[in-house]
């Protein structure tokens, strides 16, 4: 019985790596698409948006029916209720890339503003931050964790670089607000990703500190 | 034992519900700030901001605690699994409000654009939707919950017109482009809450629709 738990935890975090794996593609092709200003490459997103929301689905299902079968205690029982909030919180991370991806058709019926190196770099670190933050999940790793949300420093940094650019272009020539803007939006997009990984990041702190679950009156193994 | 398990999850929902009416306070401080050019009115927003942290903190401990004592099976179980994440959305409606206020700030420090017509209605739709989601919770109503869903379509609407309303201001007036840009910003911190209420309420459906949960070994009402 113990060991069947501990397997399905485990593929229970093999389902969640699945989903991040698949968010970061989305992040990764809306941008891409935007840097190479190539519409075609993030015509996948759509389908990889409607595999997440389906795993998120099942992800749930999974998770609630150990709680309700298992009835697991102290370590266990945070550990799941950590993974179903990890898992709302990948599926809004589609969510955003989604709107990048959105914001960039726009940008591709104009010609480029400028060339883009901020976005990219933003991007980057944010993709980094998901992925870490998981890794600290499935690891239980608080200092991992800890480790992601320093790096959400430089995610706004970025964004602030962005704008003030950006405003400049848009007070210097009137004919350039509109793409500007689709650029603010998106960094505003990634800006979010990454306050979506400290999210989790913190989900994950709270989880392995474990000092606040109580469990006086059954001690079950499972 | 099960008395005392209905008088826990009572009050649950009575902190949720407190909790959620502290953050509509935020938005309700911020927006009125904005509306009346008054820094001062929202001077209590950061107070507010940590006591609803504090709770957030309080309501997953309680949760969490329930869970791991009681051991409820089908809608108990699904019920705490969903207060849970109500309070993770309450608590993110909040920062947004502090967003708001941020950006008010700025604006303050400008003078005033353009009468304020859309964003204050905005606010109140956003606010009306928080409430509404968490009494469908309590309720466990999924049609009331639906109805939150259906007003999420106003909040859209009224963010492309003010987006619409405000680019025209950037493209005829390069002073009006800061001012404009914090307006926009705005915007989209109101339709967040709208977004946040509506998962609340995609929440409420998911756990009241309850045909998830199986439950085959073990069958307990304490």
């Amino acid at each position: 019985m113990e060991r069947h738990f501990e397997r399905e935890l485990d593929k229970l975090n093999k389902r969640l790596i699945e989903m991040g794996s698949k968010v970061e593609t989305m992040i990764h092709l809306a941008i891409q698409s935007l840097v190479e200003r190539n519409g075609e490459l993030a015509s996948g997103i759509p389908a990889l948006e409607q595999e997440v929301n389906h795993m998120q689905l099942q992800i749930d299902d999974a998770a609630l029916r150990l709680l309700a079968t298992q009835q697991p205690v102290a370590m266990d029982l945070r550990f799941l209720v950590t993974a179903m909030k990890i898992n709302s919180e990948l599926e809004r991370v589609g969510d955003q890339a989604c709107n990048v991806h959105e914001n960039t058709q726009i940008l591709l019926q104009y010609p480029p503003l400028k060339p883009l190196i901020d976005l990219p770099v933003m991007a980057q670190i944010a993709e980094h931050m998901v992925r870490e933050s998981l890794d600290a999940f499935v690891k239980r790793d608080a200092i991992q964790a800890e480790a992601v949300i320093m790096e959400d420093d430089r995610v706004d940094a970025l964004k602030d670089q962005v704008f003030r650019e950006l405003l400049t272009y848009m007070m210097s020539d009137p004919a350039s607000i509109q793409r500007a803007l689709a650029l603010i939006l998106i960094s505003r997009n990634l800006e979010r990703i990454g306050d979506q990984a400290v999210n989790i990041a913190e989900d994950v702190i709270y989880m392995a500190a474990g000092r606040d679950v109580r469990h006086p009156q059954k001690e079950r193994s499972g």
